[in-house]
């Protein structure tokens, strides 16, 4: 025989708590939220036989060793709820924890003897027995033990005069038995020695409210000249920005900033040869001026950078920066730390490849060198050096491409100094590989979103994004644009096309951005047929953009963001939900926000070239409009509309309306607090 | 500021290994299997960059400390997947394990650059370094060491001749270069130092095939007695045997089988007085006569009892007992170990009761003594007893109102001393109640089907028992009736009710069972209406049956038994589907075997009082009988049908047939290895 299995040490935790939720892989990542989310646990709890169960909700500071609590509240079928405010950026924990409450059991039961009419002498003196263990617990507070030990003789003097005072008729209605005072007391002292409690407690990691909810616009500071020809300098850019403002971003993304190397450098439209006067890709960093902590000489010094980021501030924007890791043959890690890099058998260093392509521009950082420690922690000071200078929010290009457990510790690292930070992932690869950079700490992600534009594709794609498993750590940041991706619907479809684009990405998600002034101006030319370049591109050359050109987009994407910040709503993506319309080429969804303000509903044709037409049926949840008539008015063309019960016709006209963000009011929303009711 | 996050001990351990399944809760709990199943595995795996990564799936029977594994193949986006034998009952542990493969990575992409025809000369001098480190791993193997070393001499000796021997069109058709033997030696050799591997392992409790697969019979050897009113003992049990046989059942289960309490002993339907000849309910365990390891004494003997055994086993049976915790006021237990029961303030017992209900037949026992730890031990050596006597099935009453903690102790040690034992759960209680149990080690469990006899609840009852997160530890064993259950469908349905009912129950679970004589010969009165109690039920009196009637079911029952042991697909519940009819009161869905034996299809009519018709389309997934014809026999009755594309009409007549099992054959299966194809 096998030795016997050993018992726990204590065998009479009878409580189960199970499948605590939100959770990511069980709490081996931790969940997303933002600042004053009131945040939401479920766990399914509960006990043998028919006792009574109590549960409570832990959760705490990480780094902080005492835990908040506050019961959960059964809502049926064993499933248990309870919220905690996050009130700040930083890591919580928070756990579960169940008992078995005898007195919570024993009340119940007395209560049911009772309206059965039963003899109760038993359980009052049983009661006796457990208010005076309750009044030990209670010895820190000398009115409440007092109290306890007074209700015990109270049980025992009526269960010595089971007919009289004891009998049922006269407890049914004896203050404070039942109702009241000795239900507090009893609630107040649980015995909790044999308390249920999950081994790993989970850890939900809250951001500033500007990771969830944000619009961003990518522009190059060196097409910001005033002069064709001459390369924009900070003080160009911060010229622009009220431009910018006007239009409602508020974070401004710049490619990267640094000295661009000389090596290799590649010309206008991607050539493999640069003339004297070509700036480079600025994502070719690197060179004697400098590597991922330098300025490029052109753009200024970083006085100049700081004072660009000042301005962005004083205008109510923020600036992120681009972080590529990776080095032009110039870049001075080159030299300084050959180890970082990997090695041929000739001495040379290798360049970026995916066979048969090479990029001679580019040596990628070697994640597998003896000295990762040292590549990590420079990397990480590359984040560093720019915190200090007051950025808190990064856009990572190609994360995928680096090794997965530096990103977790980094993100660690940085969340450690200042949980304010915020950082995107710029990977297009597999959706697997997408979420666990979610997972690892990304607290924003580009998505499909540019290639989704088909309904079933839109509507399948959110479903995937919003699903249990994703929603709690993934959060997309719709582009319909930016200088990698100029998609055939832009490139064809014109005006419609970038204003329904627009309104899709600023309205499924809280995050969205473009790449501008190419947006706006509708820069829609590739730089050969199936390409989805940009025909000579900023990132190999100086643009210069005639900003107030008539034809701009500025005045609609302006109204668009306006919608967006006054509209709680279309602040957060867990409200989405699909409405059906009898035509392919219309997509209706809502969008709600807890607090109580109307309903949104947008309804935007994907056809960029043709007037569309179909009915649209609201009466369905979450809208709860069964049977009744309402008004739409129009946030972006400002039309209002009255619709009735069943369906409706909309008709959509790519030049004129696209698309409606519309906001709903029931007919009788005004007048129901005086109703009946 | 924090201080700083720690590193990992190795931060290049660059795979992602996630999501590996089958799991119950992420391996809180075993998931289940049968001997003899391939069980298959998946997972989540990448890395980063475009580097190959190779994954292996482990695994050892626990309590081993050397792992087996079988390398994982790719199913398109970074899932993985392999199977393994289940050999022999038992737990098995298994997880994934994943690295970056220099050398594939190195092979892959030097054959994309012959195939580009570039020059490979610093790539042959990588591949030489990295096979004279392969050869250091292979020193076990002084073939393959040389060998590897022989290949990385060549590799050099092609880098100094990049335009003769080393050029890309002579290497391309290079001998054992791209195909063969390298990549043979390379896949044998790999550098596994920076594996990943989750920390956790994944179980899985192998059970024998009985588990997944079973017909009960649960009879009262009381009523077995020939002569009215006399108790039946062992011996004419055993004379009823081959009469259960005959109708194919596999297991004989018998109420419980100890001596009966007499204090408050229950009279016939369940009155609160008995007269002197009543039997007793024999849950009421416990008298002076001795408790849960006795035996009743107008049963028998033990030897009388292991003589019953011996005989079912003869006849291919086995005897399953029922384990009921609780003693009646006479069991020893109460006088030996009172502090095993819960005292009153009184001195007396606690009995059972529910508020307002009172059952004083019955102590419950106290799983909050402070000698729980005895308790647990005097439990498990009832099992442990009955064990000896050579049981191994245990239907298991009331588990859920006893202590989670004991149950997952107690399967462990029973499953220590013998892997072979299965254990029913009998808790007709809240769903995740019921799961749970299983989760803990039940290996069976009642269910909710009597009750579910609509269409719709039947489906989605069936999709809840096999959805992920319920069919890896949850068997269901589906009971038309049980001796307290006797539904409204069979009090008032008639025969088409119970001959419905038992192919429901038969054919969409691998497990089920009856409880007879009551059910084969279709009694049906309950013991006042509304009732789901029988009339002079045998818990409290003996009853004598005339197994011989001639309206009696039994061949019925055994048609349907011998087509599930001759059908694989009915001895498994994971190819359930359901398909489309256009009749609610017809259900209808088809079973298939992995093995390649004709799928099967049931068409069961819900409404045992008028003939139901309606077209039936399976011209769908899973049976992929796209356009074509195909033969259906009906393993019930007999008859041959043709079915063409598109919807066929069926016919189902409550008193001639209620329901067909069919084996459907697609028209040219039989010739299509003659075919063209």
């Amino acid at each position: 025989m096998s030795p016997a299995t050993s018992k726990p040490s204590e065998g009479r935790r009878r409580v189960q708590v199970d499948a605590i939720r939100p959770h990511v892989d069980r709490g081996r990542f931790p969940v997303k939220g933002v600042v004053g989310d009131s945040f939401r646990v479920e766990a399914d709890v509960f006990g043998d036989s028919h006792d009574r169960i109590r549960v409570q909700l832990l959760y705490r500071r990480k780094g902080t060793r005492r835990w908040s609590e506050t019961p959960m509240v059964p809502q049926g079928n064993d499933l248990w709820e309870a919220s905690f405010l996050l009130e700040e950026p930083g890591a919580y924990q928070y756990t579960v924890e169940g008992w078995v409450d005898a007195l919570l059991t024993w009340r119940t039961e007395l209560a049911k003897w009772i309206d059965a009419g039963v003899e109760v002498e038993l359980e009052l003196r049983e009661g006796a027995l457990l208010l005076e263990a309750a009044a030990e617990r209670a010895k820190e507070n000398d009115d409440d033990a007092e109290a306890l030990r007074l209700w015990a003789r109270q049980l025992r003097e009526w269960a010595d005069d089971p007919s009289g005072r004891g009998a049922p008729s006269e407890l049914a209605v004896a203050p404070g038995l039942l109702e009241g005072e000795l239900p507090r007391l009893m609630e107040t002292y649980p015995d909790r020695s044999r308390t249920t409690r999950p081994r790993r407690t989970l850890t939900v990691e809250v951001d500033r409210k500007r990771a969830r909810f944000s619009a961003w616009y990518e522009f190059f500071p060196r097409s910001t000249s005033p002069e064709p020809g001459r390369h924009g300098t900070f003080a160009d850019a911060s010229a622009m920005l009220p431009y910018i403002r006007e239009m409602g971003f508020d974070v401004v993304y710049l490619p990267p900033i640094h000295p661009i190397g000389k090596t290799k450098r590649k010309g206008p439209n991607n050539r493999v040869t640069s003339g004297p006067g070509d700036p480079g890709s600025p994502w070719a960093i690197g060179s004697a001026e400098g590597g991922h902590t330098a300025i490029h000489p052109e753009l200024g010094t970083l006085d100049d950078f700081v004072a660009f980021r000042r301005r962005a501030e004083e205008l109510g924007m923020e600036v992120a920066l681009d972080v590529a890791f990776q080095c032009s043959p110039d870049h001075p890690w080159v030299a300084e730390h050959p180890e970082w890099f990997r090695q041929r058998p000739d001495g040379s260093i290798r360049h970026a490849e995916n066979p048969p392509k090479k990029y001679e521009d580019i040596y990628p950082l070697d994640f597998e060198t003896e000295d990762w420690e040292g590549l990590w922690d420079a990397l990480r000071d590359v984040f560093l050096h720019w915190m200090e200078q007051g950025v808190r929010i990064f856009r990572v290009d190609n994360p995928h491409t680096k090794a997965f457990p530096f990103w977790e510790w980094l993100v660690s690292e940085l969340r450690d100094r200042d949980p304010g930070v915020i950082l995107l992932s710029e990977a297009f690869t597999r959706p697997k590989v997408m979420y666990r950079l979610a997972k690892v700490g990304y607290a924003q992600s580009y998505t499909y979103f540019a290639w989704r534009t088909e309904k079933e594709e839109l509507v399948r794609y959110m479903e995937e994004l919003n699903r249990p498993g994703v929603r709690e750590h993934f959060r997309p940041n719709f582009w319909p644009n930016t200088p990698d991706i100029l998609t055939e619907f832009l490139q064809t479809g014109g005006r419609p096309a970038f204003m329904l684009r627009l309104v899709l990405a600023a309205t499924l998600t809280a995050n969205y951005g473009i790449y501008g002034p190419a947006f706006e101006l509708m820069e829609h030319t590739p730089r050969e047929p199936g390409s989805e370049e940009y025909l000579n591109s900023e990132k190999y050359q100086l643009r210069t953009w005639p900003l107030d050109r008539e034809d701009s987009l500025r005045h609609f994407i302006a109204r668009v963001n306006r919608i967006r910040r006054e509209q709680p709503a279309l602040q957060r993506n867990d409200t989405l939900h699909f409405h059906p319309v009898d035509n392919d080429q219309i997509v209706v969804y809502s969008k709600s926000d807890p607090g109580g303000d109307d309903p949104l509903v947008m309804i935007v044709s994907l056809d960029p070239r043709h007037t569309q037409s179909g009915w649209v049926d609201l009466h369905h949840l979450p809208l709860g409009l069964d049977g009744e008539s309402y008004e739409l008015e129009d946030l972006l063309g400002g039309e209002r509309y009255d619709w009735g019960p069943g369906a409706n016709f909309v008709r959509l006209a790519p030049h004129t309306s696209p698309a409606h963000i519309f906001r709903l009011r029931p007919h009788d929303s005004g007048s129901s607090s005086g109703g009946s009711s």
